[in-house]
C-alpha cells in the first residue's frame, strides 16, 4: 500500500499529541487517587492510633509531589512545542492547576498523618473523632466526583460539587463549636482537641480544593466560569 | 536613514517579547506589594480591634486574585506564541507558580481579618497578640527578601530565605503552646485563643509559601533546586 509521508508524519504528530493529552488526564487521575487513599489512611491511622499507618501517609506523600512536577513539565513543554488551539490550550491550563490543588491536598492528608502522631493521648478521644468520619464521607464523596467530572468532561456534575461545598463548610462549624465546649468541659482536652480542630480545618480545605478544582472543570469545559456566586458560609481560606 | 524592515519586525518581536515578561516581573511585584499590605493590615486590625479595617482587606483580596489570573494568562500566551528557551522558559513557569503562592498569601490575610470580626471578646488579647506581632515581623521580613531576591535574579538570597523558614515555625510552635496554657489558665480564652491558634498558623503558612517561593526563585537562576533538605520543625502543610 503507498502512504503518503507527509500524511504519515502528521498522522503521527496528531497520535503524539493526543497520546500527551491523554497522558496528562492519567497523571491527573492517579494523582487523584493517591490523594485520596492518603486522606483515607490518615484518618484511619489517627482512629486506630496507628503511627506505622501514619508514617506511610507522610512518605508516600512525595509519589503525589512527583506526579505534579511531571504534570508541569508535560503541560509547559505540550503548550511550547504544540501551540494549542483555545480548547486544548484551556484543557492543558486546567490540568496544571487541578495537579497543584491535588498536590495540596496530599499535603493536608500528610498533615493530619503528624498530627496523629503528635496527639500523645488517646483517652476519649474516639467520640469526638466520630464527626471528623463523617467530614471525610463528604470530602471523599465530593473530591471523587469533581475528580469524575474532569475525567468525564461533566460541567454540570462539577457545577453541583462546586455548589455543595457548603455542607462541609457547616460540618466543619458544628465540630469546631463542638470542640470548643470539650475544651472547656475538661482543660486535658485541650491539648488533643486543638489538633482536632486543625484536623477538622485541613478536612474543610480539602472541600475549598474541590470546589476550585470543580470551577477549572467547568471553565474548561465552558470556556466561562460558574455562572453565581458559591454559597459559602466559613472564615475559611 | 534607511532600514531594514525585516530587521525592524525582528526588533519588534524582540522588544515585544521583553516587554511581555516585564510585565509579569512587575505584574509579581505589584501581587507582592499588596500581600504584604493586606497581611500588615489584617494584624494592625486584629490588633486594634478595626473591624472597617478587616472588611477593606477582605475586600482587596480580589485585586490580588485577579493579577494572578493576568500573570497565567500571559504567561500560558508567552509560552504558546514565543516557544521560549530553557532559561526563559523557567522564568515565565516561576512566574506563575509565584504568583499562585502569593494568591494564597493574600488568602491567608484575608483569613486573618476574617477571624479578626469574629473574635468579639478583647478582654486580655492584647498581651496574646504581641507574640504575633513579632511572628508578623519575622514574615514579612522573609517575604519582602524573596520578592527582591526574584527581582534580583538573586539566588544565593533567594537560599538564605530558605534556610530561615525554621525561625517562623519555631516562634510559631512557642505560641501555640503558650495559647495551650492560657485557655488552660481561663475557660474564657478557649474561643479567642482558638482563632489566635489558627492566625498564627496563617502566618506559619505565609512562611511555608514564601520558602516555596525561594525553591522557584532558586530553580528559575540556576536551573536546580536547592541542594540540600530544608530544616524544618513543625507539623506545618
Amino acid at each position: 500500500m503507498w502512504r503518503d509521508p507527509e500524511m504519515s508524519e502528521k498522522l503521527h504528530t496528531v497520535r503524539a499529541y493526543d497520546d500527551a493529552l491523554l497522558d496528562l488526564d492519567q497523571s491527573i487521575e492517579k494523582m487523584g487517587a493517591l490523594a485520596t487513599k492518603l486522606l483515607m489512611d490518615s484518618l484511619v491511622a489517627l482512629e486506630s492510633r496507628n503511627n506505622a499507618l501514619a508514617r506511610r501517609v507522610i512518605e508516600q506523600d512525595s509519589q503525589i509531589d512527583a506526579i505534579e512536577r511531571h504534570v508541569d513539565e508535560a503541560a509547559l513543554g505540550l503548550i511550547a512545542l504544540r501551540q494549542p488551539m483555545a480548547a486544548d490550550l484551556r484543557h492543558i491550563a486546567a490540568a496544571m492547576k487541578i495537579a497543584g490543588a491535588i498536590e495540596r491536598i496530599g499535603d493536608l492528608a500528610k498533615n493530619i498523618a503528624k498530627r496523629s502522631l503528635e496527639i500523645d493521648s488517646d483517652t476519649g478521644l474516639q467520640d469526638k473523632i466520630l464527626s471528623l468520619r463523617q467530614m471525610m464521607g463528604l470530602v471523599e464523596r465530593q473530591f471523587g466526583q469533581v475528580l469524575k467530572s474532569y475525567a468525564m468532561r461533566d460541567a454540570d456534575l462539577a457545577e453541583s460539587v462546586w455548589r455543595q461545598d457548603a455542607e462541609i463548610d457547616n460540618l466543619y462549624r458544628l465540630f469546631f463549636r463542638a470542640l470548643l465546649t470539650f475544651m472547656m468541659e475538661d482543660a486535658r482536652n485541650i491539648g488533643p482537641c486543638a489538633h482536632l480542630m486543625f484536623i477538622a480545618k485541613n478536612l474543610e480545605r480539602v472541600g475549598d480544593h474541590t470546589t476550585n478544582i470543580a470551577e477549572k472543570v467547568v471553565f474548561m469545559v465552558r470556556g466561562e466560569a460558574p455562572s453565581d456566586e458559591r454559597p459559602r458560609g466559613t472564615v475559611g481560606d
